[in-house]
């Protein structure tokens, strides 16, 4: 008898919350091409703050595995992920104008700073396969956003939204998520279960909080305090 | 010429966002007596989460010092909260109804999740100074809300509420919150200006979670995902 | 079947070298009472040392546990350390004339370093399972040899050994091994052959050290390498 | 007035450990050409161990770097060491009948272990500024070493050695070494003494455990513990 693989078993855990990404206005105005546009430039921007924390991860991945073939995996996402994605990032914002500075200056809003938080915690506080599962979610979930929207009428060929759906439908984003699935994996194996609900704890709690950065785009948030607390 | 503490300059940038609590419906509720029970019971559900995760910072701390008189400093902070602290929290929730089983069983929403993990990222990734940064604000501005709940008529007298006023704002945790008030004084101590601005955004970021918590409790609220999304 | 303890496992890997503790010179002079006062003078100092990065393991368990009750034990080892095992310590070395301002401006010598390095590295790349590994050979290998030297002639009565003798032969240490080896036991179950393997590796490398700490005692060691080299 | 740099004044501490490398058998054999080929097959299997461990300061340097632009310092030193170092390591490894799975096979000694060690340890312990202390000894004292032994009659034509005094003393490594001095000198800056003491005290620390290293490699040492007591 095959054993299941992890992701299996995962999958049936996040379909109903990768669902509801697909039904969110955001996400919905995005594939069909009706997205406000500043509520993108909103999203470009704490996505790029995003991803500097999301580099963090990729690191202490490499601080942590235990053999020299993940160090190295961990240390080409990192490379990657600093001197091609964001600067894919960096191009893709320019053609909404926003300048490169712009999103240097960036401060993070209270979603982007608590999930970054959220993934950077659990994977300091723990050992490789804590940071293992942290990244999964993210990579994972904008490949299937991705390849679900390029199925739809005229997503692939948008004027200004066609680029993204196209990057998180590629080859390369996918062989990148196919990277995150197979190191959880390979990690989870005899794992026993009251690890391993653990690791599931960290795809769901990183699921749940992929909504709500959509939802944070959507709404154009920063901190929900009030105006007279801010730091103006 | 006295130097300036470096406390008095943070003061003058969280007033503002420390003064919007006193405003908040579930703190103004609290100290004039007529908060829903049920909101104050999941700020205890919550608080109780919160207090596991926040003696975490503690136990950092006590890895972290530079000295064996901090290392104490946090380890009797750390024994005092999971033995004291705690053992208040569950008689206080037990005249509310709820049990201790309820507590151990609390499910963290997502912005005692946020809150946390932000704090307890920040204390990972730095050094001792992080982790002086992140205790900060929680200790500081409870005992800053008691007192003024204090000097509220029949605040510290209500059945209900009495406890946690009197709680918050005596010697004891005014003793506690002037431990934290001096640990920061003495780290910041000739600093550069660079580094305590690192700092100052720990201590700002944490108060506006410190908001945002109290906004939880009043809307009862857990996860902000679609009902379908969460694992039921 | 009764499914074997993990430290069932783990006393064959360590047993050939913990005997050869009770050969080294140090050890052998201590249970004999003819042990160089000065070379127990050096070990005094450094272990003193050695208690203080040692307690900052037991602040990491607290800060890594998964559940509350692993959190406390931790929290209750590093308390009950810095409170009363350090000044059983002080008075101890005041018997030999060694004053308490003199064992804390004691510079750890180069095995003290790397023992409590090696130990507190693996504890924080890792999760609570290498803390609990690591904190293991130390409690448990001086209780082992306490109990050894307990039934020579005489070590227990010994003018000055004979305190050590008893306090790590004690009922009060022997809980305290016991409640390590509990802790291994507990995290090892139904973990797979090869993590456990990362486990035992650990202790063995810490039972490594003990071996090499006290040869560094017995030669007065502190950093070998030339005194033109040496920070004077 | 111009201000000092802060490696000036580390200079004046390191001199004197440094030039006593240059005094040791291992390291004045190697830039003479007689040192025993066994012996360098020592260091070069614990130097690739040790760069395995010295690769994941780098990947903590990224994780915890205050800017975006000593992350990206920090992911090319460690992409780099992964990719190029080890390679060559790897070929110059070859030349002497040492294959690749010999390297990787090989178990990390007492002392390689200590040293790396060390490093994680107070990287992990404190912030950025740890790390990057903890990196400075090993690339400039090799670049000082490879620059001095390249100045020795006949070093660089060495058939066996010759490679090792090139690389060391190159254009390339000569600017991975002045990345760690402006890292630290810039990290420095405005820092209070006490604070420099510590990072201080870390350069020092790694430049005795380079010492002990050579030591290491001329004695062909593995871990200083009875036969007996060894895992055979």
């Amino acid at each position: 008898m095959m054993q299941q693989l992890f992701t299996d078993h995962l999958w049936k855990k996040v379909e109903p919350i990768w669902k509801s990404y697909l039904e969110h206005p955001f996400v919905k105005g995005l594939g069909e091409g009706w997205l406000d546009k500043e509520k993108f430039k909103h999203w470009m921007k704490q996505d790029y703050v995003y991803l500097i924390e999301y580099s963090r991860l990729f690191a202490l991945g490499s601080a942590k595995a235990h053999d020299l073939s993940t160090m190295t995996t961990f240390a080409n996402l990192l490379h990657g992920t600093l001197h091609m994605e964001m600067d894919l990032h960096r191009n893709y914002a320019n053609k909404f104008g926003i300048t490169a500075d712009e999103l240097e200056e960036t401060e993070a809003a209270a979603t982007t700073t608590a999930y970054t938080s959220y993934m950077l915690n659990v994977a300091q506080q723990g050992g490789i396969e804590n940071t293992v599962a942290a990244v999964l979610a993210c990579a994972w979930s904008y490949n299937y956003i991705g390849k679900a929207l390029a199925a739809w009428p005229n997503a692939l060929e948008h004027e200004f939204y066609g680029n993204w759906v196209q990057m998180y439908s590629s080859e390369d984003f996918t062989a990148l998520a196919n990277d995150c699935i197979d190191l959880i994996n390979t990690i989870a194996e005899d794992k026993p279960e009251h690890e391993l609900a653990i690791l599931e704890d960290i795809v769901v709690k990183t699921s749940y909080f992929e909504y709500m950065f959509w939802d944070m785009a959507e709404h154009q948030a920063m901190w929900p305090v009030p105006v007279a607390a801010q730091n103006l």
